[in-house]
């Protein structure tokens, strides 16, 4: 088998977003080999990878890497603030990695974004406190394990769409991202859009489509 | 086999609180058994019965019956407001009956209790504005399905202790309650006590106990 | 308890969207009186139900009711499509009554949307047929059952937000929607938002927020 | 991003217990800066971590640490017996470190504490002939894994709140701890408050509610 | 298909047992046609039918039939009490249609049970009041739903074989016997012998072997 | 919506199999409007429902319809033996009504079957009798719930394909068929294909895409 | 805490069984103290530990260690095989290490047993082979993993009581042995015992509870 | 304990395929006993071991070893393209792995196969471009994770039998191969065989008895 990947090049026409490389699962030789094919084929578009370990991003030494993120960016595309602002939420300490590779994701596009830090709900005041910058956001992140109660906090305080992402941080009864997920499905608050446990990625991925900045 | 209940009538005595009858698998003839034996044989402790269905409480004419909470009440104690109050804190209208539940097994016991109704946090202005209120109780019991954030929001508002009696109102992901159990179960807020799914009795009987008025 | 509702009226001030009653767990006479006090306490914002029975309709016969939607419609705004247009796309016939929440939802709050029924994946030509139409759309809803692969191939084709209904039509291994709400979390193609199982409503929520249009 | 942690300060004058950094999901680093900010801004109150690890720990040499409950107590109460009592009721010789964090929390609180241990219910009449010694308690905190019959039979026992900690010990069925979960949930002893696996920390929280000595 | 079971005439020979109608999944006449057919092949084996409705009884009227352990019994042994003596203890009123089936399946094929009711463990000194019936008994089959601690008391008392039966008895997070089933495999006493949730049948078939009486 | 169905009809020109309606989410009007089209649209090719109730069948009286396999059949092929046989295996009488579904969908498609009814593995000789039967098959279905282990047994004895049918027979831990799919699916004779529980007719589709007959 | 456990040495004089320690989750220091605890304490009685790592072994070079059953014996019997003869079932080498600790704790109990491997039941004529042998046992273990048809085929052979120990060896659908769980309870042979995943331990104490040899 | 396997040497003779060894849970002594004992006693079929490590390999020199497909291959046959042609087609370059576990094997048995590396369905044209080639194969086996959408497209498509092995590529709500699973066992394509998670062996098995050339 001397052939592993068939890049989709066609795909920024068709969606406006280009391939990006899900790492995980690869070798680093297959990590190198997607990212530099991507690079050869497609004009301005972002050219990165998602979930990629120390190793592999050194097998691609001409790329930028983030051990907390692990994000390997290729290429990127100049912030452009005129085209709006995506606020980042995280509940707790814990889920800064899967904000920052939220944050992380909307920056090589491009896009504005700022990231707001444990502001879980135990204390509500603190996400209150930020009531107004929240509600001046075109889209708005959460990121949450546990019982991912901020969605719905959020929800019900602007008007803009807000993607949950729930967080695999906490042990037992979390069942590794189980009650945040199912926390975030059933919202109280109409109108939250749920991703994938952990997935920053995904998050940033329906935040672009909503901006449509992706091109 | 003649015989099919065995009352436990030392309860009381070892933990302050009498047998409560448990219905919803009973046949009408055995509720109204166990409901007069323990009127027989004990002096002045509440005697009922919970998730009765209309049918089992026809059959024990002199007691109360309440067919949205299902409590079957055939002796109750009289208020006594001295001994502190209870909040049962209600997300939305479907968590009604087991709010009621909760509130009628504590009237029954003799305990004040007040429901303050309809406050999800999808309007966190509506369970702020009653921040005063819960601080001042002696014990909050939360009632709230789907995403069940309504603990986590309480608990870091107040001192008292919570109990959180998830609830199974919702569809699709809420899985007939879980989402509320895992959500109540990992609480961001520390000391959030859980009971069993729609198990407002069990509420009552933890808050009971914290209370020590059963006797 | 003289009391079991309490009326968000400031909701459309904060997040654009009017509160809207959820029926299912409701008495008829709380349906009623929930619609009444919306009727009452805003200015032009729509006023409906979701999940509505035809008992409970029938407390309301000012109001619309379509049984298959199960939507109660009190107050609606008349469809402006200068606003933009929403496909909503439907695997299967099964599919139709979660679908037609979502066109009933967002045709209650003034957006243009059209229904694209029966265009599941087993025949790939169908939905490819659709390809230009579902390209113009601002939003696509995609409402689809059993292993839900609908979204994946949407999003591979569209520039615009994909947000996916799982929908618990099938038996056996669908386990009630499980199996479409795993498919639609990990989706291939990024950018799919995911609502609860049988969610029209929910999806029709995400969609106004996406477009701003629900004041 | 320059900050990662926004200590909720306010925490004890709202619920009468300073926020507790949750060490597992963070970096030593983050970890001492969490300690040190709240031994900052505090007056007297507790200031310590759970779940730390011996690098975590490493990174705070100023404050104590036990490998086993895994607690990090940089500023403790002493403890005052005039308060009240609590016993920490252990099953198993496994379910130790789960009861070492419960006590060693209520320690730092400056609340009395006991531990009795490896009295699961196979031997009943181990924790029979503690039964004196269990009733004089103010809170009993069940600390069980596998089928969790402790906290069922302690509560049929004494009128003080019961706590249960369901723990992930044991194979096989236990499933990481859902066997206890569910056990503590469904006990059929009225009064069982239950908190999530594995959290001795969430049942002293529990206790120091209802105790109200954590200001 | 004019043909629709397949006797184990067999049976009795290969395995002292001879083979019993499942009657929940079949028609009134396909009950019928095998209980018939049974009658017709075995000399003197018992010959009955479990989870019988009342119409699938009707269409064998020469059998008797209980609506509570919904047991058909065509033809049964004489009970032997020379051949030893199971006990079938029922934690609570709602275990006793199956504890019922079980005593049931045991008296049709010839061997002498008692049934003890309503001994949950909240109540602790009701089963140890009985612990030495229990010691005598050659086999002791629990019947309990919820947490299901009763065979855990039950096995660190005696020596004899102990069957658990998990019920579905109970509501929320039994999740249908689930929490019981759980419980009684992970039981802390070891020589638990766990059977399918509700099937006192099943227990009953289990002690027939222990016995190997069943001939 | 005046349209909801679009039906496939380039189906058989593709995969060798026309569509076939799944009747049970869809009104008795849908059903027949969907069989009614399928008669217009196509040559030769069967026109058939599965899961069809008495109601939905009644709106298609040109159909012949059977109550217990639930298969409306409005066009079907004449049987030819000489393109082979299947064999369908049945553990139990209660797993009766999924085998005739398989049986019935090959019959309209013109494939000879034969059905071997109770055979389960309880009574290992029953099957082993059948065992040169079961060899001389072109493919073997086997229907199975509780355990299922008979294609284990049946993949094992035979060369040819053997397609594993879960059924939800059974309670308790067979939890809806569960137990039976798993077993299938981690069958340790390799070669067993596997499809949704209780679904005769994908085994029957299965069958017939070895058979390359569906034309 | 200077004590961590309360050895149960009542326990022969109840149960017939002494204590055995489960090393799992103790350090090795705990192991030895129980161990040597144990053998201080009772007369004649096997001292035993079980799932112990080669490093808990070292702590007590006294007692013989074998990695393969993770068995710690102290203390054993000799075996008398007048008292009866287990056979212990095996379908697959990777189940060896599970029936290993179910013959190595008979033999340290002085029961007779033998064990038969690799008889899964995808060759059939493996175990039915030894049809006589399997017939003339006391008591019969099954020790199997993925779909675990197994102790369905015994059950079906003989009259002895069938002990089932479904095994987590396997992957994907296995579940880490919930399939052979959920397949030995569901078992349609009737008369089956089952006990926890992987616990040779478990089915060796019902064993011994069934030949009450274990004084 | 001296032998420790079983080796079912008259397999070929009955299923037309020769026992195949599952390496993972065994010791690499035990895989080469199995191994070598297989060479010894065929003919001419294949002799093979299944998920095995380079530990395990290396105890068997004379034997192919590839550390990706994880196959050891002691003896193969020739490839006879004449017997027809399989296709093997692989949603994402994760997938590789299992892809080459099926291919491996289908070669081993001298089946002519090719692999199609991937042609997830968010890209839909990269798989619409070789429908041809897949028209033409005699068996497709789809390997696919997360959504796994694929087997549903190309059941679609073509007349053949599909074979889908669901993968456990992914994180979050893939729970493990759990999304994958539940999506091909639930396609709405009829006619799509599903074999266990992660298991290219368990679908070149089904492919193999599909065609009758594995003798």
């Amino acid at each position: 088998m001397d052939e592993f990947a068939r890049l989709d090049t066609g795909r920024p026409a068709r969606t406006g977003q280009p391939e990006v490389v899900y790492a995980e699962p690869k070798t680093p030789a297959q990590v190198a080999a997607c990212v530099r094919g991507l690079l050869a084929a497609e004009g301005t578009a972002p050219v990165m990878a998602t979930r990629c370990s120390p190793e592999q991003a050194a097998a691609v030494p001409e790329a930028d890497y983030d051990p907390v993120d692990r994000l390997l960016v290729a290429r990127s595309r100049p912030v452009d603030a005129g085209r709006g602002h995506i606020e980042v939420v995280c509940a707790g300490t814990g889920d800064l990695p899967v904000a920052a590779e939220a944050a992380g994701t909307l920056t090589a596009f491009g896009v504005s974004c700022a990231t707001l830090v444990d502001v879980g709900v135990a204390g509500i005041d603190r996400v209150l406190s930020h009531r107004d910058r929240l509600a001046a956001a075109d889209v708005v992140i959460t990121v949450a394990g546990m019982e991912a109660a901020l969605p719905s906090v959020v929800a019900g305080l602007i008007p803009a769409p807000v993607v949950a992402v729930p967080t695999s941080v906490g042990y037992g009864a979390t069942f590794e991202g189980l009650s945040a997920l199912l926390g975030a499905l059933t919202s109280c608050a109409p109108g939250v859009a749920v991703v994938n446990i952990d997935s920053g990625f995904g998050a940033a991925m329906v935040a672009l489509r909503v901006m449509r900045v992706a091109r």
